[in-house]
């Protein structure tokens, strides 16, 4: 059996649930975590690590990941601000830790209250820890508003890929591209990971790309051209900070399955027992907006999976 | 001046109006496409000639494009099923016709009672009503299910590209590919469409797209990759055949120039007219569900058009 293609990192658990008022309850969330790795996701951000004041809808991370990593075979997430929630993270057992850092001065500061460099240095502290520790985890940053601001507009592409280039120096295994405000268009995606590559190698991570505009999959479409293998996608497209109703803020890990699937590349995922764990969500927040094409539309007639077939890949 | 470098040939008269139930008043029609005109559309699809009885939403065509053919600039399309249809809009005066043939059998058997064959042979005739006529117009063909059936399924890519140079052989001026049910994948649409340039050259038509299941502007980057120039959009995603509530069946116009004018293709439309010319859908169909997410996202800070810049094109 080979890998897939393509790695998909469903955020819904993480990026989802704290976008949204209220919080799920700790047995839904981790029935939901338990139904997204049983369709075949194999990494899935669970939770933050942040103080219960600041967002409540993640107060119980520690008991998520802990559960979260008895499931075999699954990449347990858990997204850290600072040294503090890293910590707390390792201690629960998180596998891999991803660290916020803003391209934007302007939403580094309102997002962070650091500039970039001291979110660097934020950064290097968790690298010193786990030199300092005796557990092994990943570390990995996606690079905020590396394609725009709505605060500032325009972000400078150097400035971005010098930021990437400072967090691999600063010890993390890879550096991705995030499109937190929906600023981003496919020649920008290609163009800039197509640079990123260039000069992190191997080290280039993923994209966490947003649909607010629409453009999500066009994006995602660029960044394959790229040559990016890993794509951030939520569940029902929850969170991403949508701008407005019928607008989801994540691209939608159902429609995404589709794409890359009918494209003839493998993701690892059923998409009927990705469908149903829909249902986990629904019963969880009733009248929460649920997003996707695919789950309305359902597949297409003659639909195969790219591991079951020989053709494809064209 | 340059002309734009991409041609949006907008269809929401013409796929939007007759995929609802109701009739919007003529007036409305005119006031709206005379809107679109002016937010720098420079074609649009304005009618069906289908008899009345079948598509009473369509009884005021030669009205429509009789008011249409009068504002300056604009290509007056109508769609025609057959050789009575392209008499009654060459009368009214429409600058260009096009002409429905289904690569599938089933549902060119469904949709027009004629195999493939018999469709084209139905070309010939509207081709050879050009040759007898005194006046110029254009005829061009989307070949419908052309890269998928509801009824059939997968339908074979060198049947459909044998079909466009049967009908190229007719002696049609275009031929271009339809995904009426919203099968299309990237790498599919890339294939096809290099495929169709290369046996076709510069008779090698546009992208007729669907949303169906989100892939809709994914595949608009695709098609643009394999030197695709003119896409069809329908405002607010009206029409194309929605298959189920939040699903767009056409791709959304306003999302489609946003995605272009971003890479820093010239489209010649200005946004906040064309978003603008919603509110006249709203008025004259009033709870008709209007799709689009940059209507409600807004455009992005610093967001400037492809024709107010020396730099892009990158």
């Amino acid at each position: 059996m080979n890998a897939p293609a393509v790695l998909i990192s469903e955020v819904g658990p993480r990026d989802g649930l704290q976008s949204i008022t209220r919080s799920m309850p700790t047995e839904a969330k981790q029935r939901w975590i338990h139904a997204l790795a049983g369709a075949g996701l194999r990494e899935i951000e669970v939770a933050s690590f942040v103080p219960p004041k600041l967002l409540p809808q993640m107060a119980d991370a520690s008991a998520v990941v802990e559960d979260a990593i008895r499931i075999p075979g699954l990449t347990v997430l858990a997204l850290v601000p600072n040294l503090r929630g890293a910590e707390a993270a390792v201690t629960a057992g998180a596998h891999k830790l991803t660290l916020p850092v803003s391209a934007s001065r302007a939403h580094s500061q309102s997002n962070l209250r650091k500039t970039p460099e001291e979110a660097v240095e934020e950064v290097r502290r968790v690298v010193a820890l786990r030199q300092d520790s005796s557990r092994h985890f990943g570390i990995e940053v996606g690079i905020s508003t590396a394609f725009g601001c709505t605060m500032e507009g325009r972000i400078d592409e150097a400035w971005v890929i010098r930021l990437a280039m400072m967090l691999v120096e600063a010890g993390v295994d890879s550096v991705g591209l995030s499109d937190t405000t929906g600023y981003a268009n496919p020649a920008q995606v290609k163009r800039m990971f197509r640079q990123l590559h260039a000069e992190l190698g191997d080290k280039a991570g993923g994209a966490h790309l947003h649909n607010t505009r629409g453009q999500g999959l066009a994006n995602v479409v660029a960044a394959l051209d790229a040559g990016v293998t890993t794509f951030d996608a939520s569940q029902a497209g929850l969170g991403g900070c949508p701008y407005a109703p019928g607008a989801s803020g994540n691209i939608v890990t159902e429609d995404l399955v589709f794409l890359l699937e009918s494209m003839g590349l493998d993701t690892g995922v059923d998409l009927e027992a990705l469908i149903a764990a829909r249902h986990i969500l629904a019963d969880a927040l009733p009248g929460e907006p649920l997003y996707g094409h695919l789950p309305d539309a359902g597949l297409t007639k003659g639909f195969h999976y790219a591991r079951d077939t020989h053709e494809a890949h064209s």
